[in-house]
């Protein structure tokens, strides 16, 4: 007699890591990523190889406050079993904040509706310690009013080619921004881009012109200018991934996840 | 002819570091720690061997977002060869924030007149990940009107022999707190102790009795029972290392140093 055949299930899980010692979210031969560490976990308490499909895959020393995955698997558990389980199966600077069973119809990365990051950005005489690999950092004085100035170029949907990466490999460099905003705390600027896509090291690039315009380089309008001249030549050197975090996947309404923002400050 | 003698100039460091890396701040014969890496610093900078004196040895795994270090030199600099210099032959994970010349009167370690401690708190179902060695962790939920209301016992002068590590080397367990106070902020409690001078892992055995206190496992009061019993038997574990930060040193007001306090939130 044949073992009834099990019933295959989707399962969503809430991940947070730092970035810094990892060469990025996806799977590489003989780099440590954070894909492949999550999915040696997944397959422990499986007790069956399983592979994860990842809402962002973040570049090498990018951080995420809330990154999202999915994964199938015929076997049953519990999301605390995934939860709990996974994180003693994880390096320490990796954990599973939520598990949660989705209906097939649910995809971590085509389900997308918006992406938001945070990146954090420190201007400072000195480089930083305590906080190394968490910020960016310049030592030009930055102007607050200057940034804030240039921020509203980026609203809305625009080609994007002027601050997209040689290697993108989205379908194309149209992208909408619902919000890109800066707040001062203390030393650090926290700018937060709220969009539908990015594009690969759209943001880098985006923060190395506003270190440009904030420090007086250039001025306020060179955003604009840069964007309407959709050419990647022209803008500022991709700025340092410590400081960026993924921090927030919304989804269709229809796929109700236990959260969509966390913030990467404490 | 003999050289002229050059006079001996003694300095004032600003300095900040991730304690996770290290065996604490003070140096050991076969392990990294924050002072032996300081010094290796310092003493490519003079061209000879320099040591320093640090206003607090934080523990194994404790942070610093301001520690204060003095050291004496016949090697004359500029403030900034010290801190830029210093910081190209530092590990990333400590910098030098500034350097000020002072008189001879100053003493890192004896002139300190208060010290203040900042212990980040974390209470979730999931161990930290993104923030891991940053925060401390309890599962528990914690309630925080009963940790208010806990912290007054601590105001003032009292023998802390209920709080002291065995190893302490402190001549009298008599200590003051001028402010012991709790924040929320997000998924975090920030505390802030200012006191004259703190035992050996004063501030874990304290937080360690809060979040017995802010779990239910013990009432409001007992913080202040344990001070009057004045055994470190009866108190709860001395809690991780990880959510504390050295963050303040204030001096005799003849000693204008730089900087009195950094917040080591971002």
């Amino acid at each position: 007699m044949e073992p009834p055949q099990r019933a295959t299930q989707r399962w969503a899980l809430g991940l947070e890591y730092r970035g810094t010692a990892f060469c990025g979210w996806q799977r590489q031969v003989a780099q440590p990523s954070v894909q492949r560490a999550l999915e040696l976990a997944l397959s422990q308490i499986a007790q069956t190889e399983t592979t994860v499909i990842a809402a962002g895959r973040t570049d090498t020393g990018v951080h995420a406050s809330l990154q999202v995955v999915h994964f199938d698997t015929t076997a049953a558990r519990e999301p605390t079993a995934w939860v709990r389980g996974g994180n003693q199966f994880l390096p320490d600077d990796v954990a599973i904040r939520w598990a949660a069973p989705v209906d097939e119809q649910f995809h971590a990365r085509f389900a997308v509706r918006s992406r938001r990051y945070v990146y954090l950005l420190t201007s400072a005489p000195q480089r930083p310690g305590l906080h190394a690999g968490r910020v960016g950092w310049t030592h030009w004085p930055l102007d607050l009013a200057r940034i804030e100035a240039a921020l509203p170029a980026l609203w809305g949907t625009h080609d994007f080619t002027s601050f997209r990466a040689a290697e993108c490999q989205a379908k194309s460099p149209v992208k909408t921004i619902y919000s890109a905003v800066v707040q001062q705390r203390g030393a650090v600027l926290r700018f937060d881009f709220h969009a539908d896509a990015f594009l690969h090291h759209m943001i880098r690039n985006i923060v190395g012109a506003l270190v440009y315009i904030g420090s007086g380089r250039q001025p306020s309008g060179w955003l604009r200018e840069l964007i309407a001249q959709r050419d990647r030549k022209l803008a500022a050197p991709t700025f340092a991934p410590d400081g960026l975090y993924l921090a927030g996947i919304e989804y269709d309404r229809e796929h109700q996840l236990p959260e969509q923002f966390v913030d990467p400050c404490l």
